[in-house]
């Protein structure tokens, strides 16, 4: 939608909020649908070309409006959750479908995700353990609890198990900054030999600091055998596996018991909007159903509906899967996968002009969108070029530490950016790397 | 603001975004501002009276977009939390100030304030006992410790219990469903005694099923002679403490650690805006305060910045202090005084509607926008009444059970409410209360 249609459409919305007040009185106070009214109303998969915003306001009124906020705003939910896990190709046991064990929900963030999953793992294993032996406390099974993550994961997984009230162990990752098999394996033995109890193994696909991936086909097998919970954070790297050539990089998926990633990062979703799907839904429900008076409703029993205030922290929620319905159709998957493989031709496109410059280095595997580069030479000298680069506001990094070096992050992801964006952007990086190469010397 | 002005802003602000959205180019890539740029801008105090829609929007090109999302979006937060900590009247120490030890931040819902309070006391009480006994593990205390709330509180608080993972106790209410301080004193002599450690106390002003309130001035002492967390939990009723009349109802506060309450509920801020204020920021930054490189700045160390994401469960965060920037001076402090005085004096209204009628007996004292009615009779009837009240689509109620009582709750909350939609809605009640009473004499 360009500037024009935005400015036409914005307007027209407007119109329709006022006229939807103005005329509130006219409308029934309670929705006069079944549960599961809409998924029959919608087409079962994202569709591949864009259409056209006519098509999908329309729908509003016919297939929004008769289901007001609730059970609309849950069933759209569900649905789109089942559209975008297709998109990923994600295995059939985490779509929810008509029938299944599985399905999606939007958390506010991928630490909420994280947490949430955290939680249930940690509810599934009390429980399973004091079925076991009834004499063991909450408290000391807590006590013995770990979980694992690379030492390459985001901080809100330490985080989340802060909040757990667990132990998290970080398991060295490899020269590639991926968590293996041996590490992890190495870390359970020893956990184990020690009478602690594993039960959470949080991957990530897609590092903050370097975009690194997990070797999922090592570590989830060993998860399955092991018995222990493997939550899989995708946050940024997720949205690309919409493409089948970078779908590869999911592989595994089949291992985990959940999965998140955000498409508010790179989705073209606005924030907040980040997508976690579970196996079995009942992990969640589980750990947190309260059912006070208030909150019953008549069709509570029927197990033909989804209460996702089971399966978050807050109790509130927003509307959110209405800015997916939008974005997947007015770009189509295809318009989708074409924004994807744009960023990822232009983050190469800016390594090349790295790697043309033999005062620099490239330090990682550029895969997505995400350049780890550096001046070779000190970490002084690069945090110095990070300063100057920062300092000029015409373009801003974010560094990060891989070992023991200093290393700047190019990362390309906003809507709008092309070519003559990362083509000026390494010209000033440039520039200004020569000028502090000029004062070193001096 | 009335749907035509509506109209004409709302499609303003549409030309307003997509022109940023068309100049982006020729705006700075990083603010240019320093930390606490923004409070010396803007009043310290809410407006009385209403401004205009022009005087707002003007600053935000003035104020808002020079410091763009950071640290606009954290400054304007923390000067929103103290203007509305100040039509509060809140203790000095609830507010941040320029140099402040408390402060306030906007969190999802109160769901996730009872939380982030429950897991800061949580580490305060166990670093507080793991300093005096080194050989104390976190398990160990955990599994003793043991939060309260009134048995009537709302169904989060036992949540944030079971995610925080530890037990939680509920202390019956007094005949007015308020938690007392016998009951209370009661609970912690009776835990101490068994070895447990009572750290955190979850008080409820305006309780969701009736509107009851705990009883501040009574249960506050005991919890600071007790050396226990107490967190308020005012979700509904605490719009209303803006009125002077209505202030009473807070006083207590105090004695509390922490005080939550919903602007998204009744003081015309849209979903969601959770209102929370502590006395000690410390003690939340220290429960979950994390560093990566990828998340440090240059402020870090200042003393001067605040940085919410270490005051909340996600990471991410919105700017939802606008919200309450257009609100609180669109309407003024005295507009949105009238506002809740009107909501209360249709309440009245209704329960007068009720009292005169025979048939009905209100079950609480009507403080606020809520009335609990029933049918004097048995339950059966009066779900029976439920069920056709709601079935009927006219108006929709959500039902209590108070004690062994099911009860109907009239709960006046819309922004466009009047007198005669009382007076409707209380006609079509009273006409299916006499067609389910005639059926059940027949």
């Amino acid at each position: 939608m360009d500037s024009r249609e935005f400015r036409r459409r914005g307007k027209e919305m407007v119109d329709y909020i006022a006229d939807y007040l103005d005329g509130i009185e006219g409308r029934p106070v309670y929705p006069d649908v079944e549960p599961g009214y809409l998924r029959p109303l919608i087409p079962a998969t994202a569709p591949q070309e864009p259409e056209t915003y006519e098509d999908i306001i329309k729908d509003i009124e016919k297939i929004i409006m008769p289901g007001a906020a609730s059970p609309a705003c849950t069933e759209l939910e569900t649905v789109m959750m089942d559209w975008l896990g297709k998109m990923l190709e994600l295995p059939e046991a985490f779509l929810a479908g008509r029938a299944g064990e599985g399905g999606g929900v939007i958390q506010g963030s991928a630490s909420e995700a994280t947490l949430v999953a955290l939680l249930a793992a940690r509810t599934k294993v009390i429980r399973q353990l004091q079925a076991a032996s009834p004499e063991f406390t909450q408290a000391a099974i807590m006590e013995k609890l770990v979980a694992y993550t690379s030492d390459q994961a985001h901080s809100s997984v330490e985080r989340a198990g802060l909040i757990g009230g667990i132990k998290l162990k970080a398991v060295p990752s490899d020269g590639n900054f991926s968590m293996r098999a041996s590490a992890l394996q190495e870390a359970l033995e020893r956990d184990k030999a020690a009478g602690l109890i594993p039960f959470f193994v949080v991957a990530t696909l897609g590092t903050t600091s370097c975009c690194s991936f997990d070797n999922l086909l090592e570590v989830g097998p060993i998860c399955n055998q092991e018995g222990v919970w493997l939550h899989i954070d995708a946050a940024y790297a997720g949205s690309a596996f919409i493409c089948p050539e970078f779908r590869y990089l999911l592989n595994g998926v089949e291992f985990a018991d959940s999965f998140n990633f955000n498409p508010h990062k790179w989705l073209l979703v606005n924030f907040d909007c980040s997508a976690m799907w579970v196996k079995r839904r009942t992990d969640l429900t589980g750990a947190f159903n309260m059912d006070p008076v208030y909150l019953k409703h008549s069709h509570q029993d029927s197990g033909f509906i989804t209460d996702y205030r089971h399966w978050q922290i807050p109790l509130g929620r927003r509307f959110r899967s209405l800015k997916m319905w939008f974005v997947f159709r007015m770009y189509g998957v295809k318009g989708l996968q074409a924004y994807i493989r744009k960023h990822v031709e232009l983050s190469h496109e800016f390594e090349s002009l790295v790697r043309q410059d033999p005062r620099f280095e490239i330090c990682t595997e550029v895969i997505l969108g995400l350049v780890c580069f550096r001046l070779k030479g000190s970490n002084e000298l690069n945090e110095t070029l990070l300063q100057r680069i920062n300092s000029a506001k015409k373009i801003h990094l974010v560094p990060c530490r891989l070992r023991d070096k200093f290393v700047l992050r190019f990362a390309v992801c906003a809507r709008t950016v092309e070519s003559a964006h990362v083509q000026l952007a390494w010209e000033h990086i440039s520039d200004l790397a020569s000028s502090v190469l000029r004062a070193e010397r001096e």
